[in-house]
């Protein structure tokens, strides 16, 4: 039986994950390739109890990418400059590469398309968007006779617990977030997931492969959830929303969307009711229709099995060539709208004191009749003063106008305004 | 750029959207693989209008089997001896078959996988189970590193669309199957959908997958929706449940449990909440835990867009040799579980004269302490006659308990006594 040997490089959750599945499933994984799979040698800063003594260990990583009997290195040690130059490295050796990093494709794809252009490589990377969910194969493979025009991601499973637990339990932002590390859904510093940055890393890589084209970072609406209280859940539920971090593309005529946001969606519609840590990816594609794919977005035992689904594609000479769905010379390279000519239902939220504005006819004297609007709702803000939150679910209108409106409210009449995208899925 | 040359067997709905996904979208397939897609031959029992006239057309299927310039030969004609003939003719010509037909491979498998050994062959068929959802490859592939312990399938449209209708417009079962019928969901002779052996091919197939055995139609327990009625339906509403025709797999320790049926699912189960014509798989991995893929399960472009898949995974050498993911020489030999002696927990329905049976103490009187029971609904059968319809929920039970618990109940007590299975996925 054929032996692959494998490197990884880096010892955290994943790592782990990975190490335990190869040693412990080594029968299972054999049976359906008739290959034998072997961890050869592991590379991290410090040693781990948990890896068997007599594989080889390197303290400096490199060494990992230059160890002749390696045939697959998986990267799944995070960070983007150390990450890149072991990629380099590997690549430049003959290796094949599995990574579950999102940040470094996402940032540097295009110096990574060049790195795999130049070596004639190839890096897999099932593991770095929405973990154990198969979404990376289905859209290079499964969904490769549809043009995909809309994708609706569930990306980030610490922020979807975070919304599920201020929900479901009416917590506050920072009770639910303390709740979330506490069980080890966040990390000590949250920025990074509740910012959306990690939304965006992975609504970006789906983007880029199902419109053929290098990565673009540096063009995309980033909004996290940090901003989101108890109370705007609240005015959503009433009116029969959810509020989900969503990555959003949309294929649009002569450009695309892209962005990351908090975004209202009808509780009625399946993304809303994915709740926790779990992760979905909603795509409509010209033939296939609607597909939604839901798993466990994190973890080492989930994500672990995301790499090793890798790993034996490349074993099994199945790797798919093109990293962004195109040889490097044909990739697209189309224009990102701008998010204010995003055309879509708004949630506009505000106080005012019932004593300036009366209630009947808040609408009127707030908008000026400059918006179209669906529903409101008022609530007392329960302070004991006369503060009242209201409200508004405009109809569709480009997000221009939402912010142009929104600075000639006169703010003698209402304080903290402030909008929240809606969504439409229409599954 | 390299030609791959299609032959299509079969020009009805999946045959056509076959043919228009490779004509209407060369450029895509092309821009994702670096080949050219082009169907040089169709074989039909007659001409289509929609087929160019300058392709290639054959009366005689077998006659696509021998065109020397087909590389890949698509089976998208239905029926089993005709479409076995032109696998193995195609197969002995060196040809790679891509085929939708879910009968064929689950009802003799056996054959095909030998035919497979003997030519050196292989066969994709993603399209044969969900549709557009690529549940095969995510199953050999993306889940390739788990045991997967549990799969619960939504896989026939017909189906679902008709106990959706039932359940939302409280519309009788054979208005439902009107209606479907009328829409095109649901073929002039419905029998092999609403009786459950289309669901079986399809959960027969994912159970090889799942457990890397042949299929084994023959001791598949079978059951369909055709005795399921709106009171069934109303009855498993008041107690918060759905019903769904479900494929059923479970990794048992020492066999495996594999079965068709109609269930009961909770209705805050994802999967309870897939209504319409969509298809649903739910599977359960040991690393992966729970992943839920919801899509279209038929349809001409759906599942077309399946077929398309495999052949570009063929054209790329992607194609994964093992038919039912293990070596033929190493495929297991699972025992099915006898329905009998399947563990869990059963909705009983009967009717009763109120003047027979005090209502207070129906239970008691009816099973004489013989099950441990959950719930019950009882509803006036509003005939004007003094009959009440009542329906329990039992605890977990054998399967053998409960029908021996049925047979000896007094038929002067109560009269059309069924049960209804109850599904608990915990998603």
């Amino acid at each position: 039986m054929k032996k692959i040997n494998i490197g990884i490089a880096g010892l955290g959750t994943v790592g782990r994950g990975v190490y335990e599945i190869i040693t412990q499933q080594q029968d299972l994984l054999s049976l359906r390739t008739n290959l034998k799979f072997e961890i050869s040698a592991v590379a991290s800063r410090t040693k781990k109890d948990f890896v068997d003594p007599k594989i080889q260990f390197y303290h400096n990583i490199l060494d990992l990418a230059n160890d002749p009997q390696i045939d697959i290195i998986v990267e799944v040690m995070g960070g983007i400059d150390t990450a890149f130059e072991l990629i380099e490295c590997a690549l430049k050796n003959g290796k094949k590469i599995v990574t579950a990093n999102k940040a470094l494709l996402a940032t540097r794809g295009q110096e990574i398309q060049e790195m795999i252009d130049r070596y004639q490589g190839f890096i897999a990377f099932e593991a770095s968007v929405a973990g154990a969910n198969p979404v990376i194969k289905a859209f290079k493979e499964g969904f490769v006779a549809n043009e995909i025009s809309e994708v609706y991601g569930i990306l980030n499973g610490t922020c979807n617990f975070i919304l599920s637990k201020m929900k479901n339990e009416k917590q506050d932002y920072f009770v639910a977030l303390k709740e979330a590390q506490k069980l080890g859904f966040a990390e000590a510093d949250p920025t990074f997931d509740v910012e959306g940055n990690d939304t965006a890393h992975k609504i970006i890589l789906l983007s880029s492969i199902a419109s053929s084209s290098l990565p673009n970072y540096s063009q995309t609406h980033i909004e996290g959830i940090n901003k989101i209280t108890i109370e705007d859940i609240n005015l959503a539920d009433e009116l029969g929303y959810k509020i989900k971090l969503l990555g959003v593309y949309k294929n649009l005529k002569n450009n695309i969307f892209l962005a990351v946001y908090p975004a209202l969606i009808k509780i009625d519609e399946k993304i809303s009711q994915v709740d926790g840590s779990y992760n979905a990816v909603l795509s409509k594609g010209n033939n296939f229709e609607y597909n939604l794919m839901i798993g466990r977005g994190a973890g080492g035992r989930p994500t672990g099995s995301a790499v090793v689904a890798d790993i034996v594609d490349i074993a099994c000479n199945r790797n798919n060539n093109f990293l962004f769905n195109a040889e490097s010379i044909n990739l697209n390279k189309p224009n990102i709208q701008k998010i204010d000519q995003r055309f879509g239902k708004y949630f506009i939220i505000f106080n005012f004191d019932k004593n300036i504005i009366k209630q009947n006819n808040v609408v009127e004297q707030i908008f000026n009749d400059r918006l179209k609007f669906l529903q409101c709702v008022f609530k007392d803000n329960q302070i004991g003063d006369n503060t009242i939150t209201g409200a508004v679910l405009t109809d569709n209108h480009l997000e221009k106008e939402i912010t142009e409106t929104l600075q000639l409210i006169d703010k003698n009449l209402v304080s903290n305004i402030k909008f929240i995208r809606v969504e439409q899925t229409n599954f």
